[in-house]
């Protein structure tokens, strides 16, 4: 089977199960005082400067811990209505952290410091959550992908109001390969203090990384990666993935891969006169309105969500693993349901 | 390196990378409508008669999803002060529940009727947390195991009063490798209400199943799950080392070697006088005290761990790949150096 | 200084005080198993029928209690944008409880089934939190009131769907007041499950009642209440307060007061055109937008909020001790500033 | 009734409720923007140089406010085993702040460096909750009282180590009284961080003070304060307690006499030989144990609380409003029960 549900309904890169393969090797030391985290962490510092490194199990475990570095239980996180943090972790974060996330809504998933003035007004009143962290997704949830520009101008908006950003970044490496900019420049360097890497939907088996580049939060983030049960014994199995897939830029070939199946597929969208894009395709996301009768039957051979049930818009997702062939394939059968 | 420091200093199976290697095979749903997790929940359910399942990334993550299920945060949880939810967990059941441990000190880390009596009388009073759930390690963190006598005892006197028991099956396979009966006969049928059933200690990469036999817990098991951030996209990874693992009693296989490893370390050790095994030696651990001057030098070449500061009292786990030949060289290496 | 601000600037009845007074006689057992707590909860369940009667020190703390006893941490509150417990209570209930708020964007503070119905898809979705109370306030913090239709048909709307009607009812007697009905067939016989009897705001000194009407809710409120540091060991002092309240309604007195001082508010400002009254006067607010340039002088003289920072709505509360003369000294105030 | 069971079974101090009536007097600004709390405020500041001050409705909210300003959820609070954190609160430090208690059995409720040493091993071991916060309760629950050397010891050690020192204040006068020193002398000077000045045991109707001395916990007491539900709305009720009570030392006045009954009532049990006094009599409270036929007897006269069930040791508290006359009485009716 194949799909366009999500690009966590793919596998794990070959040579990142070959990676995983090979630290099968005798015994290590545990809770990631291996040799494979040591060189994982350096490849990490090596690419984004001095950082501290916190491995994850999965996406709201990366958020969770690294929202708990940021958080007393007073402040709160404003956030796009649709972040994952949001909309698909069972309030994770909140139950947490304690705090509350201050949402706004969006027409693309992306935050602006206009749509975040409006909450400096809290600040000091004893009645009201103290905004305290910017949280957002690159790329977005709605498949969108910041400008350096408006990362930095989120970044300075929040410093400048005693805020940290945090960057949610699952897909970071399709924003990246989008921005054709490197992974330091898109993220540290426009002022992030706080961000996931995310694997798990880009090749690897399972691991995501929180990168701490603001010191202020780095002294607790090993407690609480502990106290969140995202420290793993045999942490050399996440930690292998990561070295392959940072060691030669394999995370940047996955990533451009998906990007490119998704350009791929709007040109063959394009075709069809009754298929509306409704979002930039800055990464590896395609949102369309399709007409009704054809998204039953074509669910039927390839997997995918509805994502708005109002409007029907649908999201379609590829994979380090999308295929031209399953592109044309798709297109194809969508094309004979209309 | 070998080592004996602990059960998660080894790798994986070959036969469990293997299964691993064999899922990795196109695209599956995620979040565990995939195939394997069936697979594996059905072998659960054949094991351990109607249960619910719920995978979990560590120990940590498993109890965390087993506490919430048991308990409101006026609620506590009773448990031997060396209960790994007590000394090792970083304070993650208490965090994420918000309820309380109230801690017993025992010689063999095992709990028993007469010593929970005590807190019967806080039931009811408003200024006392109320015990709701007895929690016990099976083995223990002492390496000692419950007779089914003792279990039944302690579901008993829990049910008589209220109260859940609760099993850390981290190293259950051990524990059930020991008593030499069914994984069925030592748990649901001896009364557990929940327990998890440990995989990494065991062979495994990644991976604990919470096991939920109580019916009155199953309902809200699922959301816990995931708001605890258990929840694993790709989880037919770890269900498939799970199928592996209990569909022809590989996880028995692998816990009497380590069983066997253990017995054998205690029969070379004998034959040191300066050696003082300290606790019964049911399972995979060794815990014993010798002359001070050999634990350092013993250190270097085989990594463990000095369990009490004070008492200098030492641990020694095997693991399923400890071999004869690692334990005469440790046994001799030890008598070498005293 | 006599104030418009809220109806917390007030101070204490008369007759209340006195209760106070007499209440402070030699040695009564403390946390509530006194004579007048007593005789408080005898007077509640006489007028409600069989309830819970705990009681809290502020209208946050018997809002944390009611959520409380309703809520699993991955369920959710659904509340409109402007109720106390997500615009002024600083998250007090999320942190409290884990549970994240859903809050409706609403033009005069009152919740619909409408309204509600998109949250129900949520109902069984492990990524999303669920909907477990319909939480309202009543009267609202617009000043409105709903009817006794309206709150059946949450109610029903609520019970249909399994969750729970919470009523925060800091404002209850003024909403009763308003509705001309007696304070059961306002509530219970409404199918509300669980409430804040509001004190503070209506002429007490300290206090306000947690009534829990459905049965199911009941055995962990004190609990809850001990453990939100909200059970008083001098109780007798707060009961002594509801209990001559309660006991020839003076509730009610007070509060029609304060709702007639509010009309009679309206009928002196529909006297001065340039002031736009801007929601219906139900209870004992005042919303009214008025010319920009009158806004400071005014608060020069009586104190008073401006609601809304966008629009320039003001807010005018009265108090069981506003009087006909303040009333008229302010409209005649505003009137020589416009 | 009088009785001996607890000083939160006594009223209210004459003065200390004119003092209420006094502050009944129209409107003032509600959350402690009014002219009692400021006056308040200044006698707190006053008395112990630089401190923020946050009033609390009872005990458990003023210690739920200090440790939060306090603590990380990963960290820990060591504290005896008798502390009223621990052993009366129904858990809610724990479950409000997330965080751990690491209690210690005492023989009469006072902690000693050489007590808290063992739990420094924690220390950077992600595995283990950290030692933050050292709470000691000034007087004891065991009616002794710590001297400012023991103080200073305690204060020097935690800061040594990286930790504050909490004082559970809720009869700090009692144990001032019995120090026969200052306020600030017994406490900022000892070089104590937080506290809380407890009221409602004293002779105030409610109220408790937080008291901040360390700069670096001062900036989110507020806001602490406000999410724990002990902001009151009508503050200036407390506040105009607290400034009676601070004003010319009536404090000091009641808490010197609960201390002098207190005394007498050893002496007068000093005459019956079957009395065995179990704790030092520092403060207001008086242990003993007493021959087992004449506890229940004596509690029909005068309620007391068996303090251990075990040793059957009871509890003998004493008040401001204690009276020789029943002190006389109480000795007498239990010599003859004798």
């Amino acid at each position: 089977m194949k799909s366009f549900a999500s690009d966590n309904y793919s596998g794990i890169h070959p040579r990142i199960l070959e990676a995983v393969v090979r630290a099968n090797n005798l015994h290590e030391i545990s809770y990631g005082d291996d040799t494979y985290t040591l060189k994982s962490n350096e490849l990490f510092n090596r690419i984004f400067g001095d950082t501290s490194v916190l491995y994850a199990f999965n996406g709201t475990g990366a958020n969770v811990i690294s929202l708990k570095c940021c958080l007393q239980p007073f402040e709160a996180v404003i956030c796009a209505e649709t972040a994952h943090i949001n909309a698909d972790e069972c309030g994770a974060p909140t139950q947490s952290t304690g705090s509350s996330l201050l949402t706004i809504k969006t027409s693309n998933g992306k935050l602006a410091p206009e749509l975040i003035k409006p909450f400096l007004s809290r600040i000091g009143n004893v009645h009201n959550t103290q905004p305290k962290v910017i949280s957002i997704s690159q790329s977005t949830e709605l498949g969108t992908v910041y400008s350096l520009k408006e990362l930095r101008a989120l970044a300075d908006f929040a410093h400048d109001n005693g805020m940290y950003l945090h960057v949610d970044g699952a897909r970071i490496s399709n924003a990246v390969a989008s921005l054709g900019v490197g992974l330091k420049e898109a993220t540290v360097d426009c002022g992030v203090d706080i961000m996931s890497f995310g694997g798990t939907k880009n090749g690897l088996m399972i691991g995501e990384a929180v990168l701490v580049f603001n010191p202020e939060l780095q002294k607790n983030a090993p407690f609480f990666q502990k106290q969140t049960a995202q420290l793993f014994s045999k942490n050399r199995f996440i930690a292998a993935q990561f070295e392959e897939m940072l060691k030669d830029d394999l995370w940047l070939e996955m990533a451009q891969h998906s990007n490119t199946m998704a350009q791929f597929l709007v040109k063959k969208l394009n075709e069809i006169p009754e298929v509306k894009i409704t979002q930039a395709v800055d990464a590896n996301a395609v949102f369309a309105i399709i007409p009704e009768k054809a998204i039953i039957p074509l669910q039927k051979k390839y997997r995918f969500y509805i994502w708005d049930e109002q409007t029907r818009e649908v999201r379609w997702m590829c994979s380090f693993d999308t295929t031209e062939e399953d592109v044309i394939d798709f297109a194809e059968t969508l094309k004979s349901l209309i």
